[in-house]
């Protein structure tokens, strides 16, 4: 049997083109924005389901479970959709550094304003 | 003479099919992640230019100053671009709301984890 994400969360999700709703990755105690993802439907299935943050690498274009790879888990302490349903926001407990670079965030470059 | 957005920055953003960066509001003092909306590099500009967090309203199909209809104007503290260049942090301070509904983030809707 298929499992699918409840229609009920999938009746309220608003993708783009390519099927895929912008979730944001928060520290759940320190609330610092750890990092930009994607999710599909069935990432979005999966990280409810396992409580582990699933994400749907557009560059790979494959599932990619946070820190299967690294050993930088998410653990998905909420998940909250916005008001037009076009993104996510997860609080997690991050195990390690959230970027690939290995910084704490993937925002660590500053932008000058005037 | 028209004003274009910093070329060294310019270099750096990984727009989508359609010219945007996915941006992520966050308040800056207690954290709270109020939105996520959408900029092209005109917008970027301005809002480097002015300190007014401007996006491009994608179902409007226009530039859209945070706070020129509902008061609700977004002051930008710092902007951040993560480390593949396709979504900016922007940590503002929030005059009222921050969404379109009255709520104060517009992530106010929980997806129940398994």
């Amino acid at each position: 049997m298929t499992e699918t994400l409840a229609p009920e969360i999938a009746a309220r999700l608003k993708r783009d083109a390519d099927g895929l709703v912008a979730v944001i990755a928060q520290q759940h105690d320190t609330g610092e924005v750890l990092m930009l993802a994607w999710m599909d439907d069935e990432a979005l299935r999966r990280t409810l389901a396992t409580g582990r943050a699933t994400y749907w690498s557009r560059s790979r274009g494959e599932y990619w479970v946070k820190g299967d790879t690294s050993g930088h888990v998410q653990r998905v302490l909420s998940v909250h959709l916005d008001c037009d349903g076009d993104a996510l926001l997860l609080r997690v407990d991050q195990t390690g550094p959230a970027c690939h670079t290995g910084a704490p965030s993937c925002f660590f470059t500053p932008l000058e304003l005037a």
